[in-house]
């Protein structure tokens, strides 16, 4: 199993994940060609170097998870870095192995090696099994995540 | 009552409203000159367009409110924006006047303008009465909001 920073041929697998899920399937659109919208997001995301969009590959090199991490610079706590997790998927096929920890074990060491002060996120109140498992990982739910859709 | 970009001259006076509150005060240093820390900070968010750090100035142009602003980019949603908001603060000789509201219908506004398919924020679960704020701002708690410290 390997991590590894995702490549535009890796885009078909993500955007399948992302899509295949009871959230994720109101909001994507999982089609043959993609819409071009990911392909431009994509880019956008390669380019910045405050995001990291990666992917965890089986054995024989299929991906079969995913994160995009990304370091938001402030001025609070001293002029602190806040590294986000987002965009969080495992293959159903891949589901109760422990590759979400290995994501996450690698996300947080990341976090680490950029100076960051905290690692957050924001999960679904729709998905409270989430919740236990980032718990599981350390954090803990001290915040409301609010959201206003536009 | 004018909001605008932040320059570097009014960070004493940002940094100040950050110190001055109960959470503030156990994370920031407010002291002359400022730690340097603050600085190099505002530095890194001026030059990468994805933050806009404003103020609003009162009458007399003194700086009375600031909040971050930051578009992140990500593949879910079709490859969507999300509009994320922190480091909101008020003077405290300005509460209760309806800055706050203000400086939060000009983010919503600036995150339509720019595309972005939500606002989101995080906001402790020991501030009740901002939640309520936000609430009737229109933002929902759907989400928790989880931390790990580093």
């Amino acid at each position: 199993m390997k991590i590894r920073k995702a490549t535009k041929t890796d885009l078909t697998a993500i955007i399948e994940m992302l899509a295949n899920d009871v959230l994720g399937s109101q909001r994507e659109q999982f089609k043959d060609p993609l819409p071009e919208a990911y392909l431009r997001a994509f880019e956008k995301i390669d380019a910045d170097p405050n995001h990291e969009l990666v992917v965890i590959d089986d054995e024989l090199g299929k991906v079969v998870g995913t994160l995009q991490l990304s370091f938001l610079q402030y001025l609070t706590y001293q002029g602190g870095i806040r590294a986000q997790i987002e965009q969080v998927r495992i293959h159903e096929s891949q589901r109760g192995q422990g590759l979400g920890k290995k994501l996450f074990e690698w996300a947080i060491n990341r976090a680490r090696e950029k100076g960051a002060h905290v690692v957050q996120l924001t999960t679904d109140k729709q998905r409270p099994q989430a919740r236990k498992f980032y718990e599981g990982l350390g954090f803990k739910a001290s915040h409301e995540g609010m959201k206003r859709h536009l």
